[in-house]
């Protein structure tokens, strides 16, 4: 999957499974010290506001997956971080109320091991496309890491009149089918998903579906724009998620954010 | 109606309606230090710039409502907060000008006894809706907030070429009566009107106003945007207002602000 | 001219005209800093960048006015203000270079005795009114202060194929013929001039003329804009015009642009 | 070439070629300094982001150019910086990773003696005309310094299906090619390059070809623009080249990026 970037799925396994929480915080792996910057990189960014969220696979545990507090993410510290099970209960909730739709992500987790992270977002730019029928695809070069297609989800059509929100494993589950093999997905009248095979790079991957819509928007007006091809999107998204490029922007993301590199 | 978020008209009376003035200033009620982190969340957010306006209905006496003196909303501290009879008689002016337009305010809380909250702006995203007759609709869940109809109101209908600003309370009550039961209204080369069960609320709606705006002007660049059924509307506006949404949201406007949340 | 906002005509004789500048600086008049101000918040307001300019009659000698020396507006200090004649020459240069298209100021001034202040600028959303023939005309009550009509001078008309800059007083002469008795004026593919009766006036209209090209721009891509009226431009301007108004406006841009309100 | 505006050809051979590294670090020639501004600047204007590169010719050895290590813009500093020869071979690379896409600046610098720096970016505004066949071309005098054609170059057309970036110096010189004698290239699916006569002259280039882009595209919404007369752009640049011009959009940009002018 190299349309997810660096780090492959073995990388899982790489630590035995030991518990979660200890004394009632998380300990501060990289992974998770990571997830406190992608919040806070994503707020700046323009890719979350109020609402949105982020998750990583728990590095030593592959069957659940750590998630901030029912939190903006700008303001998400390490000590929000909750850890869950792939259908969303919480491991150790100490009270803190989670968000309504972790189970967006675990029922990702579920269906891709391959996917080490997940970014669920009402990015401005990218809710044209998913009231329209126009579809969403790479027209640049930094896009490619959306991947050829990006499908489009409607929680109406299986669960009817709904308040738009994933709230249970069933719809999450739903949701995860549609995805796919895909690395992003569009949500009608509500937002969008994106999961990779990092933090950085499902970071790198939500930031540039906005920039990568904001083109086509705009290019859309001028004409019939010309995408990238089948190749030219394996290809480029291969580049953009190499170290060279991933660990520049992963420094440049954190620097703007006000965060240490991680 | 859930559709002004949290907190219902009971709240009005929750409080005796108690002298509004001691000494000069406000009692430093909740209500009114939430009213000037308004103020400050809704020039931080682009909703209002040099001009526009947030009242509150002052919780001791639901005759009554609260409002700063003629000031840019950026500014407005609570030493700036004024009272005012519905008809929009200042209680005790103390040499302070009011805003030409504190009768949108008053008359609004007189018709709507579930209102206890006003925004009026100028928002630059949601004056194009204003003036070409295409409908502002919720296209977005967090744009569920503004209800499933947004009327316009014209103050030439009834008032021929003026200066554009509501100056009267018969003007006002033309302006209440098209807004109806809704929770937004626009205004016809002017701006707009949110109103809310709370503070919180109404600074919610009038963000999502406009957010849903901009994505509504893009999405009818690329096509025939699909909007949200009356159901889901009803249904996504109830979890926006729930506690769960709402509380983050503020948390998240008040740290952008620079104000501490109330 | 009431669309030209706050002070009359009369204040140009309201002070002696005492030597302009002594030990080589300008008295520090309010006029003047407020002329400095009125550089900040232009910049800030995204008016003008790295060019553009604007200007005050000099309160002590209506024959001349007070321009910064050539120097981005974001940038300019007391120290950096020059004085002209209405034809452009410095009156005491002290080897300061002065900007190239000054005479846009002296022309105006020598044509419109009612005029006070005139800024020069290149805001982007009032560029493509500038080379397109749509017309830029208030579509919103903020926008009044625009006047009813905004003419665009071509200098390609009388002058041919230049470097677009008004670089003669002839030029300048041109173009103050234009304008005309409005209070805007376009310059294809060029920018655009505004004038007022004080730097206040001047500050407001060349901010919302943006403002309102940017809605009118918005609008036009939903449908046919309905416009003021001629009677409600007159009016609402006059209303934005108000010390009321007018105060509030200048105190919030002074803020936002770090400067004590003059 | 008054089209690249200040200092010509001969300033490549103002100074010997001495060395270009002592004990590793470059000399803090003035150069160099402002081509670590340029990093800054550009990246504070947004014309560049986490991606893209901007490189002066050595002025000690015009076989050599200056471009920093790896690294987002945003960030660099002057020990970042590195000599390469114009095939895009390291002169002293001690370990630090170059960017993947230094041909372009290599094959540019090689076909144009008269080019002393080079920008290449992805400035968003830009990509919608390399993706839809509408040529971006001056229409406003500040955009008179991208010169009067504007070619697009796709890398497709030689190299077939690639990753889209240019990774080998045949590459770098296909594209050095279609640019000729022209100051911008526009590149498909991915960015654009601005070359000029000074590091100084680059910026300003690289900036206003956004700004014209932006501009265009607005004013293809409303109908269509007239464009500048090829007397005009030349005229124009040559103008917006000059000291008085150049200096006060220099002095400016270091304002607003933070970084004392060189």
């Amino acid at each position: 999957m190299a349309a997810l970037g660096a780090a492959g799925a073995s990388r899982v396994l790489a630590q035995p499974a030991v518990a979660a929480s200890r004394g009632g915080a998380l300990e501060p792996l990289p992974e998770f010290r990571r997830l406190v910057a992608a919040n806070r990189i994503l707020a700046n960014e323009g890719v979350v506001d109020a609402f949105g969220h982020v998750s990583v696979r728990d590095p030593r545990n592959p069957e659940r997956f750590v998630l901030a507090r029912s939190r903006s993410p700008a303001l998400v510290e390490l000590a929000d971080l909750m850890e869950f099970s792939l259908d969303g209960t919480p491991i150790d909730a100490r009270g803190r109320t989670p968000y309504g739709e972790r189970m967006i992500h675990g029922a990702v987790y579920e269906a891709r091991p391959d996917v080490l992270a997940v970014v669920h977002h009402h990015a401005y730019g990218v809710l044209p496309f998913t009231i329209t029928g126009v579809p969403l695809r790479p027209v640049i070069h930094t896009g490619s890491v959306i991947g050829a297609e990006v499908p489009v989800w409607d929680i109406r059509t299986r669960f009817g009149d709904t308040d738009m929100l994933v709230r249970t494993i069933e719809q999450g589950r739903d949701l995860a089918a549609t995805l796919g093999r895909n690395t992003c997905l569009l949500m009608r009248g509500h937002g969008a998903v994106a999961v990779g095979a990092s933090v950085q790079s499902v970071v790198l991957t939500a930031i540039y579906l906005q920039i990568n819509a904001n083109v086509e928007l705009q290019a859309l007006a001028l004409g019939n724009p010309e995408g990238l091809s089948a190749e030219e999107i394996d290809k480029s998204a291969a580049a953009q998620f190499s170290p060279r490029a991933l660990d520049r922007a992963w420094e440049y993301f954190c620097q703007r954010a006000g965060v240490d590199p991680v």
